[in-house]
């Protein structure tokens, strides 16, 4: 009678590809979560005890003036950012490699924002690179940077060092702009570098933080952390009207909480990262690969053999890059396996013969 | 070694109020789905096993045409939907009661739809009432209607019959108008109509749906279900441009299975509509309270004295529609109890006394 | 060798409708002052001397902080008025019969702005009526109200007085809200009212005009006209983006200065009122038909008999405002005469025997 | 008493630079067909007979599906085009270099159309750019590309053949996508070209045109002509809600009768283009001075040396393109004459030595 109710298993469970870190599901304290959030009736949007507790947690890593708002996912949390960072008639400096440019289907000027992209063959902005921009404020014919946008790690799995984020925004506030940081996997670069969140926003000058949790290990769910209060305006009804503002709240502060609170976040992204490192000093030894970016995080990207990928891709899943250049990514998540990537190069090594 | 995680719980597990279906928590049969979904890699974006199924699942309900788009929540279901709909110079006819008019914080302008409104003082749209803007068709000084929206059950918790909505929907496609439903509560109208989905949507010509979950006891989520494919144009794209595409889709399409493969979406909304007739015939047995609509579904709106809302207010959480009238409104959800209606009611008469 | 050029002309120069006052063509100062113009180059965007000087008239007129912003049309002028207003994240409040609203082909809402209407069966906004939005400050499943937005004269050709004008920007201002004037035919109301367009404005705490030359005799032009700095930003980005920076400027600028320099636009406002006031004189001695709205400016709202309004329209064009009700306006301009009044009320009397 | 009105000039009428084209007033037959077409009522929005003839005359030039869509300005027409030609959710694959990417200010992303840009050194888009956004169609993870965009002359004065247009606009089509030319001195390539406007724009297959008239000689405006009916979808609803009806319209197609009838188009860009050869032949033999781009329009672009160019712009308007490289443009007009020539390469001549 009083049995656990149970749901049909439509997948195979055990089974690991090397696609993306969202192919995974939720690490099992992040369900746990879940579970001890749920019953009984709570706030909506918000006002609930575990958004309240959120707050708490995310000032300890990011400073006492830090305000989380917890959104659904990546998209959302940058678009949430740039919105309430940029005024109607600003827009947003960002690397051409940029995840806002290149894979959210023109969500930034669906909502009316620009990008002004500049060339970054290792998925990294300079200084430098903003003066093709900043140059033009103040000329009504050119578009308005408002805002620069990187991300960390970038989309090439390479990391900004605390100084480079530093140096980015002295220039950036130089000249009135903002510095948003695209962090949907920003625990990887922390654990890369061996330093606090905060190192890598908060002192380092970034003003609003897209914090990713789903590529982390939740089921779903982000969080804007913005850290100077007077870099945005009007947060809650962009949110809201962006279509990013849950109604049971509670879960999604839930699970970051089960992330924040006990260094989930760093013992998943310390293992992803690991199993990447693991990963690279594989393939590496495989004739006719090589690694393409120096490996930094949880993403490797290899140039392989086009027969080799051809057949290695009938067994594993992943990215291919750029097909002229024979480059694809593999991910690894926080439940990729040492015997998961084991297989995977020994696979390689064999249909590399 | 073993052992199953576990978190604190920061909340009264115990507590049931009366202030919105989207306080309750998830149903244990959505937290079991989500359970069995989890573990292993499975392809994002809802290329993965459930949200496979999830087609198959919604057909049985909806027919062989419809076509479901998991989402994460109502607003952006109802934008991700209007948006697909409508061309880029086409506007949305809607109630002037009507959740997208008045509780979206302008997510559909903030997108450049503009919504033309009706007075409509019982929630519901009438052929008649889409005169005052079809009659502008083809004037080019004057928005012109593409899509008709409307709410069931409606804001004031009434629903539309079969009939009425084939009316709405003949009326709107002889002026080539689409027609979308907004079903935040779809379920709470087929229970108390006793009628299958398919009766109140695809039966009665309605073109797009957006399909309520997280007010029928998921944990979050919702669907776009497209029910003519014609209605729709780059609805794919739009919804991800509208940060509605979850990257691990396959928890969004484990709980929406959950809900509709066992009736449990017919399960919950009955309960719910039934705490609400109890509550309903409770209260008005109170003295000085009367009901101010008909109870058709999970919704009481009822006119209290002043000092008894005060009084009240203080032990439960409910919602002050109109404070001019008096006005408030009371939610059960699937998980409120006999108990909860019958403290509430004693509690009420208690007070009044 | 040296003679003027010509062109065909290709309609009929002597014929006046009761249509608009934008059926009727351009001022004769206002041609000179177009030829007056013309020749040699003169920078673009508004760095000429021309527009250089209709400054110095514009704060003659309007005060001393005064900034014009010379556009194409009052479309453009109301789009970049507002969106220079309101932030991102606002709205605006506005009567249901504003032009913005009924007549701009959703202008607004394709910008992102929703309009927040109030009945208005007068076509004037009361302090009052902004209760019912201002009190949703703060709320964030709200549209944010930022802007009031009212027309002078009114769509149904009342005016508001001065006292209405500063008991509105006074509320508005006290809940931290804007005030924009739709002034398209403000010129008509200062004539009417008999007071310097700085009562009607700046004086009255007014913080953005749209001022209209279009309607009064310009061939094509108005004005954006700031009177309080802090209440926009980005003006001159937002006006770009909006299509709406002329490139010869100096010809608006020139339009402009024609009008306001030598007190033109009182000359054509005058004669305009005085004609539609000989008009309604002479039509409400018509049998059978009465005057719908007071006349104070140039628009006579008249209630025909079905048979007289068809007979009269196969001689005149002018508009049927509300068919149901026989309702017609009946528009003059600067280039009505006496004589073109006097055969209309002849017709109509004719016609009605 | 019968005087004709004047107006005070506050201009050199006498002075020519080489600063933009849009520096120029009128053409004086331009004005003589503003005065023709002045006096009496006329319809709005286009319903006059102005706008009737120019039907007929687009049809002449550009052929019996032509449709002329007169607006105020350039930047206008292409948005106007972009919106009717792509869907809500399609972006517009245009060079890098484009107008419409660098100099209207994000108007595109404002109205929530994205660019996809490509890197065109010589300011040409050419067929096999295209590939590399037309290989995402049909991936949800990407924009769209639903429209080519590219400028003749290009935005570097030189033109596109018509072979060349027919391979883009093959190209184009072949993916399903349209293919939009921005005309803002298409003039001039015919000119260049020697060819009817026609075989630039119908017979090469272009879908829309942005016809450029004030650059041309008019006082104000331009037209967007549609070539192809199913290349657009609610284009007079898009071009109100762009603030681009102009109400008076007899004046815009006035004007363009004025340039298109009796083939003052083809003569004032004939006359400007040969201005430009002049220029360019006579800056070519001044030391240290040398030519960027091949001169294939009314544009020089040249190489000076510092202190030349410093001295040169104390007396002369033209533009600084690039100063790192030392870059300067050069603009003729319609009104240039061969004094103004040269006496600019004397001064040119005199400050270099």
């Amino acid at each position: 009678m009083n049995e656990e109710p149970t749901a049909p298993v439509l997948h195979d469970p055990s089974r690991h590809d090397f696609a993306s870190d969202n192919w995974a599901g939720a690490h099992p304290r992040v369900m746990a979560a879940l579970a001890a959030a749920n019953g009984g009736h709570q706030p909506g949007y918000g006002e609930d005890a575990y958004t309240a507790r959120l707050r708490e947690t995310v000032r300890r890593h990011f400073g006492p003036d830090a305000e989380p708002y917890p959104v659904f996912n990546g998209t959302g949390a940058n678009l949430v950012a740039l919105q309430a960072m940029a005024a109607r008639w600003q827009s947003v400096i960002c690397p051409d490699s940029a995840h806002l440019h290149t894979d959210e289907t023109a969500a930034p000027e669906h909502a009316g924002v620009k990008l002004l992209t500049v060339p970054a063959p290792d998925g990294k902005l300079t200084p430098e690179a903003l003066r093709r921009y900043t140059r033009d404020l103040g000329n009504m014919h050119h578009a308005q940077p408002g805002v620069v946008s990187v991300s960390q790690t970038t989309e090439l799995g390479t990391c900004y060092t605390p100084q480079e984020l530093k140096a980015l925004a002295a220039e950036a506030h130089a000249h009135g702009l903002r510095l948003h940081l695209d962090g949907a996997r920003l625990a990887n670069a922390a654990a890369t570098l061996g330093v606090p969140l905060a190192r890598l926003t908060t002192e380092a000058g970034v003003d609003v933080v897209s914090f990713g949790a789903t590529k982390n290990g939740a089921l779903y769910g982000d969080c804007v952390i913005v850290l100077d209060p007077d870099a945005v305006s009007g947060l809650a009804y962009v949110k809201k009207a962006t279509t990013q503002l849950p109604s049971k709240a509670r879960f999604v502060s839930a699970q970051l909480l089960a992330l924040l609170d006990d260094e989930l976040w760093l013992e998943n992204a310390r293992h992803s990262n690991a199993m990447a490192t693991l990963l690279a000093d594989g393939l590496s030894t495989v004739p006719g690969v090589r690694l393409a970016h120096p490996v930094e995080s949880n993403a490797v990207f290899a140039v392989l053999p086009d027969e080799l990928a051809q057949r290695l891709c009938r067994r594993y899943a992943f990215s291919t890059w750029d097909p002229d250049r024979g480059l694809v990514r593999l991910m690894t998540a926080f439940d990729t396996t040492r015997q998961d990537v084991e297989r995977f190069v020994e696979a390689a090594r064999d249909l590399a013969g």
